[in-house]
């Protein structure tokens, strides 16, 4: 099979980088096309990225002497790639108006930012969670006369530790009615340079801005159905998150109750439901699809970021201390890898659900 | 006035020592008895902690050179110190053997182990709280024949981040139903060496042994009431409690969630509550006794540990962001200095408590 | 006494803010005047620095609702301040231009930064080891036709760590003839926001943008004399400086091997001279010298950044694991506070030299 | 090929779980035998490892569940392995007589402790350095009276950093008279549970226990040679060295100046040196061996611990930041894999060069 030509767009920040190293020896995506901000516009990739590729790997070699296009660039683009992963630094305004040009060019935009998460027909997917929000981009392109081209998104980094472990009961047949969330987040979810040392030597952060109302907001969206063409939120579950910034590089921690709507699973039920999920990019064999979506620790401190963001090559959560809870129902710590789960890696496996699906 | 003499059981361990830093210009208290394991009796202080002193600051020059004897040698004792505070490393039932041992020697101990804090008949004490408490020191006495020696306890350090916030509402008519809790608890409430550093770089460990039980039950016992000469635990609040280590020196946090069993006050309400808060201590106007036991901070990345923890002294909770939440009523962080007011600092309110009451 | 106005040019930076905190009491000094860049003009101080204040204490009262001027505005600073410390942050041929411009017009300044350090006629003191060289004052007003105004600095913070250390042995007679230098340096050092914290968890980096040239290239002329009216550098003494930066909030270390240029005084003649080191400062009883300026620790372990850069207040060098080189003849680790001695507490002690001297 | 049978001493602590880690898939040895101190003995691995299994990865299947056998039970280790790695954690003497024991029974120590460095005939290994110091085997094994086995050790993980480096220069004809070096060590070198994290968040500790010494004193053993069949130390050279712990997981930096004894290179000479650096592991081809056992890094801030300690695997000195010193000649920061090429991966190179050489 010939590999299908990948642009990124804001190929040049930590997302980008991410997907630049992920994609490195893609079965299906071959990274074609570079775009930034213009001041990177005209250099070679290694050039654009001096004394900020974070990666603990090198720059992989196909793509250090790519040159760096202006992502405003859009003809360009068009020519040199099917599809592109978006994760621009810009305001939102002006990413919604750069991902809709790109997509109204005939070319799908697979994003990582959160711009369009709260748009009307803009699908926000975990391939595992609700594949089927898919079913939305036809109507997203007749919406605004697009013929190819689309706009899906990947929701927030924080929210990926907990959504997994919650799907898996619902799709059991326990609905959670209510779930409060405290997570501890990694320093790479702030981008370079992203968190200031000094503020995290001997410290922890109780906020970061904006995070909370995604991690509340989102899940009603992803958990929703489309009716009468349009999405409408799950209305079924309240979620209440507190967001502190912890000195971890990578993998964000949720210490999570749950409150089930009428029925509640015994504890044992739990951990075999979390164990037996498997979803649709598992049914597919999706490249980047974890064999096991959410891997069970029976030891009494785990997960623990160092220790298990990188299970089934990041893209799993790692669940464990599931007990009772003294109010709600159950408790348990979920961890995920943000910056390949709830960043790159996620889109990725978007992007790998679309390719399934015929979209791209 | 002639000062006190003070005597410390478990002087060489780390909370002994944070009782020898903070005692050091103490106006009513003279440590003038150490007292630790056979292994450091005979040995000058400085010579016991050699390779151990872990506080920031020198040995104070009048403890310096002073023999430590054996915490067993209880007639020693008896003749240097009118009260003990006891923080020994020993097993639950050593300690409270030993304790009721000083007691039965009408050595008064003023304890920060949990061995007794289960005990029907010894107080868990928090001086702003519940300094009524105090009235079970005779029956107490009655119930084992001692004169003048008696136990009281101070609560775990992981709960004073979320006690005082919770009982100002109390106190001002606002009943707290239900709170979930998670801690960021700092790595000096492990002791020495406490937790290993390979753990806890680019990491945070989601697991303290016992830390939740102790924040889900004592709080019951100190909000509780005496009834027929017993404790009666409160049964209007349950908590549940998750509790995480992360790389900090001092300082617990914890995000809180509270559910108000009926009215529930606004956040101005709540705010003013919690600034206005005075209780016993401050009546009494104990050395120890923070101005104000809440601090409330505005900002919106606030408390901090490092920014806050020292806040009067040590000794006060500092609280921010007070807002809805999306589940129960309201949520807030809120942060203590776990080896001042969660340790040495709490048991020498209790002891300035005790003076004033005239029970030492 | 009435206490002297002074200005704070760069107020809301990092150093600024410590000139703040460490002013708050002082007994000669007054905090009068805050000026920084025009986009913080016409903010009270409090406003200015939202989101960047980053001292563990609050803004002192008396300067918090103080208004806030353009650093340009020198007429207004003629009218305020009786002379200047100055922590611009411009490029250096700016700040080299305002400095002069507030010389020019009679205010003194007193400076942290490094753009004037190598011009001829300017001192670059240590208050204990060249306080002598205040006397190029008078030439440097007759160089510019200055009347009351003058410029002097304070040297790297990279270097405080070894240079009091070396110039006690030199002024006991023993001639260093070559240091061999690595530094561990706190990120204080870097200002605000500094490092990034993802750069610096689970890793040290092994370079300081243009700290080893000055920690090799200020020595010399501290350490030189004054000939016909200029300065002559030493050149008995050459040092080579390795600068890391390390996880440490504050406290630079220096890992120090010395060779001696002929005699070479014995290991317990070298703590001797330490101990017993006294200079200017402390014959002038400066309010900011610190009694022992050099203090011994005979901890195998010794000095450490969290347990020793509070000595003093800050203001002395720490110094410890005194014992023969295997290459030179002897070696040693020093320590200092990088704020305080480094920046704005070495920046008061050279007020308080010249005010001392007559001239502020 | 069938693999050999290979036993690990003291496969529980940190270094024996890294032989666990790395020999997984290694093509010529096959881990059969695990040995460990009697309260191990008779439990599965995963038994004898619960709550201090530090690698990142699981247990490997093959080993998980292989009993483990008292490291004095030598008959029983005769009759399943063909040689051992040796990480035993006992006193000096008492490592000196197992390992002895062990040879003595014809079995082959490839050896991780400092037991038996200063050992006469024992041969202080690094394959690229010194591999003709196999020789000194049939001696050893004619002074003891030893068929078969023999006792060869690897020197201090402190030391790689640097040693690599100097040796290319030596066999390139430049001789290298003084290094003063300073180390910045992981803390995982400290074993397990090994540094307080109390003791090294906000801090450095400036001194590692006998460290130093070592750091000094292997160097001349292994760049020595075999004279009348004893080894003769190199006098040539002199070395001192400070070592810091800093909080690093992995990976020991060293800031190092050098000293030529008469013709020095050029600093472009000194790269291509470097990175033309080929030697017996490398034609050997062991399955171990770095490509190349010096990486050299261009940019301005590496290598980095975080960044660079994993290049080949593990294997390879990462070197960067060469620059004339301004006291010796030139001056560079080295880079190694402490607990890879530091500790168990060095151990396996050994032992594949023994392989190589016919002694196992």
């Amino acid at each position: 099979m010939e590999k299908i030509s990948v642009g990124i767009l804001g190929a040049t920040g930590m997302v980008g980088q991410n997907y630049i190293k992920l994609l490195k020896d893609h079965p299906w995506f071959d990274v074609k096309y570079l775009a930034a901000s213009p001041k990177s516009a005209g250099k070679k990739y290694f050039e654009a990225v001096t004394g900020r590729w974070v990666m603990d790997e090198e720059i992989p070699e196909g793509v250090r002497d790519t040159v760096v296009h202006d992502a405003r660039d859009i003809t360009r683009a068009k020519n040199e790639c099917a599809f592109v992963f978006s994760s621009v630094e810009m305001d939102k305004q002006a990413i919604r108006e750069i991902e809709d040009e790109y997509a109204a060019a005939d070319i799908p935009v697979v994003s990582n930012n959160s711009a369009h998460r709260g748009t009307a027909d803009v699908p926000v997917l975990i391939p595992e969670i609700n594949p089927d929000h898919v079913d939305m981009i036809p109507i997203q392109q007749k919406n605004h006369g697009w013929k190819k081209g689309f706009v899906v998104v990947k929701p927030n980094c924080s929210l990926q530790s907990y959504m997994a472990p919650i799907d898996a009961l619902r799709k059991a047949g326990f609905s959670v009615s209510r779930a409060i969330v405290t997570t501890l987040q990694a320093v790479s979810g702030a981008g370079y340079p992203g968190c200031a040392s000094i503020d995290l030597i001997d410290n922890v952060i109780p906020f970061i801005n904006g995070e909370e109302e995604k991690s509340e907001k989102e899940p009603l969206k992803i958990f929703g159905k489309i009716e009468n063409r349009k999405f409408v939120d799950d209305d079924s579950i309240r979620i209440s998150a507190h967001c502190n910034r912890v000195p971890v590089i990578d993998g964000h921690s949720a210490c999570v109750s749950l409150e089930f709507a009428d029925k509640r699973p015994s504890l044992s039920e739990i951990k075999a439901i979390w164990s037996q999920y498997r979803c649709e990019p598992q049914r597919l064999e999706l490249p980047f699809a974890p064999h096991h979506p959410i891997v069970y620790r029976d030891e009494a401190d785990r997960p623990q970021p160092r220790k298990d963001r990188n299970v089934e090559k990041g893209m799993a959560v790692t669940v464990g201390r599931l007990r009772e809870c003294n109010v709600f129902d159950c408790r348990f710590v979920g961890l995920s890898h943000n910056t390949v789960r709830g960043a790159a890696g996620g889109g990725i496996l978007n992007a790998e659900l679309l390719k399934a699906k015929g979209y791209i």
